[in-house]
């Protein structure tokens, strides 16, 4: 099906934003009033604009307070509407969005309604547009669609159909089986938006957070099924008004907003794209540094071995367990100082997880091959993480046997065949693997990070959780596979900030956080102090063991308890943008101890501003 | 009455919160559990800063999920209350506040929750501690002050009383008059907070949207006085849970919260600070510039005459009808660029304005004396822009003359006294005065603006309104005196950005808009053009004179119209962060043209960028 989004849903000058969804794939546009009205651009150069990016103007929008008016007004709109369908003839648009009256002057009354819309009907037949009748959520009197519909029904026009908004149907609760009952071709018009669920007033809700389909709460792919088994055609097209996506980059918010029709095009069986490939593992993490010193410092310290070099670049490979971590210290690296910069995850099929990704608009990286590198399928996440799809040694043997359920998968050449081994003294290991990662998103794409793991990888997403810092609301949001070993949480600051400052860190899975701790300092490492007040508040809350919480107090150990089992874990210092954290899951604790968040910033901050 | 403020409504670490708190004035602090935790500070610690900063601690809060649950939950419930008592006491604090239920394990018996804070405040009593019972607006059985204190009553212990939020009350419309009803002795606590009037989810709303008496939409001081009547004589103490303050620096945010409560001490008749003395007109703008000739070029286009210099600074007066602009470039001026730096109000007793100024905690300025100046009294608004009260020489005269009703004030030094007049030409007047000023404000003080202005200057505050950039929605709040003849919009931006950028705008009165435009472009002016697409639109929307259209076409004249009168605004280019509009209001008309505000700031866009 053709795809669309309305101008308003983008940044910038209407160039800009016409230039951004051309870019990201959408077939056409609709043009927002006021975008027009801005534009330095004539319609004519408007329509040649559109028609050099090969886009359609598949509507223009929004013409409000038309119908149910005393007649004097209502010929004040038709002369208005007039000079509109002039402009529309000039912009090549045929089709006009009619929303439902608020004005004041406005009656209950249906049949004035219709016989007023049927004579703009009227109009526009002449001018060869066609009038699509809208029902705001909060219209004076008409404000849910199958009152729309009745009133269209009533004017029985053949340049009069109906528009469907999907967050004026759903925001309202009402059912949208009722879009059934609709003919298809009377439908002219179907806009979609999702949105968080809350409760609040609609305008404002509609106004300030509505969101891509997949960003929000709203069964979107429910009410699209509806809407294609009453027969609709014609574009599937985004409109959406959000605080954070008008002053985000126009280019990036439409692809994530393309992909978020993908998606919801293969929720309702409208489009296949290639299969998710959910991966099992993480392979490794890539940190980039100008200065490996104090990276090679904390590594040693924590356990991990370095156990091999790259072949052709300046790259170590550091072990321990199944927990691998590479540390370039290539030209990459002199930009930003120590950071996390790729992530690989572990996929029973590569080439089909890089063939997901394609599709869902993820950008492809350049495989970085050297001579007899292995192949690497790779793109980039939304905060510029690579992320790699490959195979770790010990899974490439049990895939090519057919152990996971993919008997028939060619030779799988593993991401390890790039490196050759170094020697090294065996150590007493700590850390058996990645529990997760944490990255801070760019303050404008965290909706967009969530839909782009659960979408392009196949994660699912958790509620996003406030966390107080001391110097603003943080807010993280977790995705993971069904089992847990793949786990990234994503988070953003409380204000877009310099992106350079934006932490990222790894945790390490340990069976014994005390004594992986304990090592750790006895290694040279240095674990983040927690205050003495919160071990009271622990006390206060739980009972230990003797010792136990003195245990936890002495090595800066954090502990949470819930229905499930519990969770302890404690923080190293910071290099760069990078920290790492040791975590220890019991029973079958599923979160993060978001609750004691607050505790650890403060600890950070208190670190690298002593005496505040 | 005593002060003193929750450290949640305040940034940063304890220590930071309770500096700002004690150098804002209160006289104490509710300690927030959570600040404590992070603290890296011992209770002792604790107790001995605010000692040394000259503050109480007030409450310790919160305590949850007490009270009507099952023995054995009881049993540990009054273990952690223990082991907080003991805290209190290190800490030095001896109310604590309880807040009504919100776990699943509570039962709906009242019975059941006053033997069980009975058996609480048995407990506090051994420590001589005072528990303060509240009633959460989103509590599970128990979400009204009434209800609350109904618990309490059966209760019947010397060691129990209520705590009243306003939020919690206001929030759920319940009716505050009932509170006279509750022993002035048994309300143990008030916690003051105002909130914007919003139709949403009432916990998210106290947790991120709360704000400081009058920067809100409750009566807070209809619920104090009722307060009051009932005989409480404890602290009035702030909780406001904000995302915005979360972020911004703690000083400023403390002495604002002060300033708020003062103003309300003041409504209620619990203070009398020197009255506000309403500004009567804008007596000058203070531009300061770096390169002085563009700034002369811009003022002799739109007909200002140099007519005087500063007798000892290096500032020129510029002139025109009541409209006067100073042109400073001194030392300040090599900074930041051309900017606003400095308003003149006029005011009927100067004095008397700066001393209610202070009063109300506003940055008195070093009074700016030369050997023979006036004297100024000036005070800084939020976002640093130099207040001066000062009388203008047309004025001096109606003054002294009681035109005004102050018939006893002694002589009053007009501020151009301190200029000497410099040989001109006289010019053609286009402009009579100067209509508004718009300020962008820090990100972090935009509601702080509105108070200051409010209950500082004694201006009325209007709505705020959203107006839509293409970079990000601005909000924009105007603050005016009855007449209209000061008018200050100050406005915000979508995000925290580099303040350096933010844009001021002066708006100067004329007649004769055309005839004021016309003769800038004819003395080498340029006119912000605007988009061929806006003039279609009005030509839709209204019927014009012949040619009158055609004209603002030509000169990029905005127009717009409601029930009171006309406007017809147009735009200069901008120097530094400041440019010039001409403004004629017909009628009664009391906007600013915010409806045309996206197509002007479009076109700002697109003369700084053009192409884009």
């Amino acid at each position: 099906m053709r795809t669309s989004i309305a101008t308003v849903s983008l940044s910038g000058s209407l160039t800009e934003k016409l230039t951004a969804a051309a870019r990201a794939g959408f077939d056409g546009v609709e043009i927002f009033e006021n975008d027009l009205l801005a534009s330095p651009l004539t319609p004519e150069e408007i329509r040649a604009r559109t028609t050099d990016l090969g886009l359609s103007i598949d509507l223009y929008q929004p013409m409000r307070d038309i119908e149910a008016v005393p007649e004097d007004e209502f010929a004040r709109n038709l002369r208005r509407a007039r000079h509109k369908f002039e402009l529309m003839r000039r912009l090549g648009a045929d089709t006009v969005l009619v929303c439902s009256s608020v004005s004041p002057l406005a009656v209950d009354d249906d049949a004035l309604a219709a016989g007023q819309l049927r004579q703009l009907a009227d109009l526009a037949q002449d001018f060869g547009i066609r009038v699509a009748y809208e029902a705001l959520a909060w219209g004076r009197h008409v404000s849910t669609y199958d009152h729309a519909w009745s009133i269209v029904e009533a004017a029985d026009h053949p340049s009069l159909g109906t528009c469907l908004d999907s967050f004026h149907i759903l925001a309202r609760g009402c059912d949208p089986k009722g879009i059934e009952d609709i003919p298809g071709e009377k439908i002219f018009f179907l806009q979609l938006a999702d949105a968080p669920l809350m409760a609040m007033d609609v305008l404002q809700w509609s106004r300030h957070y509505r969101c891509f389909p997949g960003q929000g709460g709203f069964d979107i792919a429910g009410l699209l099924g509806h809407v294609m088994s009453a027969g609709y055609r014609g574009p599937l097209s985004l409109e959406v008004f959000n605080d954070v996506f008008r002053q985000a980059e126009a280019g990036p918010t439409a692809v994530d907003a393309r992909r978020s029709l993908l998606v919801l095009q293969e929720a309702t069986g409208l489009a296949t794209p290639p299969a998710p490939v959910v991966p099992t593992g993480v392979a490794f993490t890539e940190l980039v540094t100008p200065d490996v010193a104090p990276v090679a410092a904390l590594l040693g310290a924590l356990g991990f071995t370095r156990t091999a070099r790259h072949r052709s670049k300046p790259v170590d490979l550091w072990q321990q367990g199944e927990a691998r971590v590479l540390v370039n210290t290539g030209p990459a690296a002199r930009r930003d100082g120590t950071a996390l910069a790729a992530i690989g995850l572990e996929s029973p099929d590569p080439a089909a997880a890089a063939r997901r990704a394609e599709s869902l608009l993820a950008p492809v990286l350049p495989r970085r091959r050297a001579l007899e590198d292995a192949p690497l399928d790779a793109v980039a996440a939304p905060d510029g993480t690579e992320l790699f799809f490959c195979v770790s040694p010990e899974r490439s043997h049990s895939l090519k046997q057919g152990g996971t359920g993919t008997p028939d998968l060619p030779e799988l050449p593993t991401w390890t065949d790039d490196f050759e081994p170094v020697a090294h003294q065996p150590a007493a290991r700590s850390v058996t693997r990645v529990d997760h990662l944490a990255l801070t998103q760019p303050w404008h794409q965290f909706d967009e990070a969530a839909l782009f793991h659960r979408s392009v990888l196949g994660l699912g997403a958790q509620e996003s959780v406030d966390v107080a810092d001391p110097y603003g609301l943080h807010r993280s949001r977790a995705v993971t596979n069904a089992d847990g070993s793949v786990r990234i949480a994503l988070g953003v600051g409380p204000a877009p900030t310099d992106d350079g400052a934006r932490a990222q860190h790894i945790a390490l899975a340990t069976d014994d956080v005390v004594t992986a701790a304990r090592r750790f300092r006895e290694a040279g490492g240095r674990l983040l102090p927690m205050p003495a007040n919160y071990y009271d508040d622990l006390a206060a809350r739980y009972e230990f063991a003797d010792g136990e919480l003195a245990t936890y107090r002495e090595l800066g150990i954090l502990y949470d308890r819930d229905g499930d089992g519990e969770f302890r874990h404690c923080y190293t210092e910071t290099v760069g943008r990078v920290f790492f954290e040791l975590v220890q899951r019991d029973g079958g604790y599923q979160g993060y101890g978001a609750r004691n968040a607050p505790v650890r910033r403060a600890a950070q901050h208190a670190m690298r501003r002593p005496g505040r």
